[in-house]
């Protein structure tokens, strides 16, 4: 088999743990694997460098910022390499420009183009195991690019899809996708299979197991990924295509998110184009608008409109929307920081009915007030105050039986 | 002017030493130069990298330390080029890789074969200040080299070679060249002007100024180097052709070394191929000879056999020749270790006689048995005891007048 492993930087996170790393890897080129291997920076070293950037200067140049960061990985890769080759094992790293991994030019946000792979073919051919930093592309003009926090999940998935491997393993410092957060439900359980589209809306929900670029990638070229421990032998969560045995289960996982802050408009003239002044100015701003809610008023004229936007962009967003409301002669606004967002996902929403009054029943057997809703396909999400967060999702993962042993999730592998 | 200036780990060595190598370099900006930059890694992180590499295996893998140690100039040019942009200079780092810094594969120790100038051609001619990684290059397959230590300095004066720079500067932490150690000679002085060739030879005899290799290229292409202190705004010295003021002085300065070893042969069979033998021998395991001393006995068939090795060689050294002395019969082998090789050098001993008596006689004066001797046409050395270094460097120091105020090298300017 050819195998894309992705280590990321608590499980090479000093010299032990590489060696740890190395004997793994050699343990599956003993089985007879190609191997691709692919490696974050060392724990704690993407943010020691940039935190010698921002002693120098609050907003570094981001060509340069990436030339920087960038060497965490080329340390990880390079250690690693050694590390298999002092163990007999022929071994090689590359760095994104010598793959090469070409991307566009965002600095430190870039986006994977395509992947040269001749070169990793011919050594994984001599029986090399190949190296490759994570989280670096390089642009045409020969510039280093960063593919933004996460990226080594992207460029481990993006290989694996290139080169046509039969699986992608993402080694990390979790067990697994579980059904909902280990430290707040204590009865959690690991999801042994999940669907990309299931795993799309957990990550993009808050799961931090998988960066959600890496799941999009793997969706699109159809990579059997499979996230588990770097330091247990446990298999994980294979995140694969959806199958029947999915559909069965109505919810798969409850997750939460504390990140967003909500802002109201009060009396917004209901004219066309009050929408797209709003949610313009703030894009132009560079901020991501999440939930959005208009409720018309019965006299028609008038709407209050709420929404909600990462907690980190909320004064930001709260000047821009005092000016706007100015402008369109809305009545007032108001915010808040202190909520978070509860949401349920499973593909068997599609099919079974009653999912989401059960979650809202739920949540108000428990006293817990909604303060919006938005659903998809496949999940459905509550905001509620943020004091109830905890509450809510060990009342969520009760209500959907996610912790109980008989799970048919379980029984069906 | 396009001048090419180098700045090394102390000068780089933390955030606040990055930011006045920035206001130096933007400085010369303001004067209308065209800059090219090149920086060593930040004090302290090479041996940091290399101590990472130790502590994994006592044997890396070549390839892949050079990957590893390059990481350190990728950190100070991207810092620097923050720094740059920062106070409103435009700028740019760029890797050996990106510039291209073509080299031959000898990992750790590779040759520069070529540059390609056109990118920082077309940089310069923006304005921009370029920015480029001293220490490292590429191979034609695209692999990372290192130029082995000191490193940075070869690749200025490559950069200024193949740019056509009208100056190169060094910029370090010493204020020039001096005419001898100034911690063992309280008087010794700065010399203004030196030759290329005396610059070779003082530096491949101890001083630790320059990168011989550096100097050889400076040599080679006739580049100006300016030696100078990163740390004030004194001229330093200049590295230049050979000119009739140099001439008139007999000594420009004086060295030692400590890091060699002794070894003696005696009575070897006077047979023809015998030295070809020994020094082969040591040659295959990488040993480099200084000094050799044969002395013909009287009675013809046999001879004495000295020679100097670098003291980290000394025991692996001593077990070859003992193998190779029983080979070829000779009656003995002994070694010493505390021995130091103390030179005078300078341009005007070419056409000036007496130089080399006159340091026979003050080393004779002072009691200093000579061991060993050996002399280029602009430089004499002679090893003795180690216990008298710094006597022997101080009386001959004294004995030219190098530390007279009156020295004809200093008037000549």
């Amino acid at each position: 088999m050819l195998i894309v492993q992705k280590f990321g930087g608590t499980s090479v996170g000093d010299i032990e743990r590489i060696r740890n790393v190395a004997r793994r890897v050699a343990g599956y080129k003993d089985k007879g694997h190609d191997l691709v291997v692919v490696v974050s920076a060392m724990a704690g070293e993407t943010d020691r460098l940039l935190s010698l950037a921002q002693a120098l200067t609050p907003d570094p140049d981001p060509r340069e910022l990436d030339v920087l960061v960038s060497t965490g990985e080329q340390v990880s890769v390079a250690l690693l390499a050694m590390a298999l080759k002092a163990m007999g094992y022929p071994a090689k790293s590359y760095l994104g420009h010598q793959v090469q991994i070409h991307t566009d030019s965002l600095f430190g946000r870039a986006r994977i183009v395509g992947i040269d792979t001749q070169r990793l073919q011919a050594d994984l051919a001599r029986g090399e195991v190949v190296i490759v930093a994570g989280f670096q592309g390089v642009t045409e003009a020969g510039d280093i690019t960063t593919l933004g926090r996460g990226g080594s999940d992207t460029t481990a998935v993006a290989l694996a899809a290139a080169l046509k491997a039969d699986l992608c393993e993402i080694f990390t410092d979790v067990e697994g996708v579980f059904t909902a957060d280990p430290h707040i439900v204590s009865n959690a359980r690991k999801i042994p299979r999940v669907s990309y589209e299931e795993m799309l809306e957990l990550a993009s929900l808050g799961a931090k197991v998988l960066e959600i670029r890496s799941v999009g990638f793997a969706m699109r070229y159809g990579v059997p990924l499979h996230v588990r421990s770097s330091f247990s032998e446990e298999p994980g969560t294979m995140v694969v295509e959806e199958d029947e045995e999915m559909e069965k289960v109505l919810v798969s996982g409850v997750t939460y998110n504390r990140n967003e802050a909500r802002i109201t408009l009060y009396r917004v003239p209901d004219r066309p184009g009050i929408a797209a002044k709003l949610f313009g100015a703030l894009s132009e701003s560079g901020i991501v608008v999440d939930m959005i809610l208009q409720n018309v008023k019965r006299d028609g004229a008038y709407t209050d409109l709420t929404f909600t936007v990462p907690r980190t962009d909320y004064s930001r967003a709260m000047e821009i929307v005092r000016q706007v409301a100015e402008e369109i002669g809305a009545e007032g606004v108001s915010g808040e920081t202190e909520i978070a967002k509860v949401s349920i996902v499973g593909v068997g929403m599609r099919t079974q009915p009653g999912v989401a009054s059960k979650m809202f029943e739920t949540l108000a057997r428990y006293g817990i007030n909604i303060m919006m809703i938005s659903t998809s396909e496949i999940k459905i999400s509550c905001v509620i105050e943020e004091k109830f967060t905890e509450l809510a999702v060990r009342a969520l993962h009760d209500a959907f039986g996610l912790g109980e042993d008989s799970h048919p999730r379980e029984e069906g592998l």
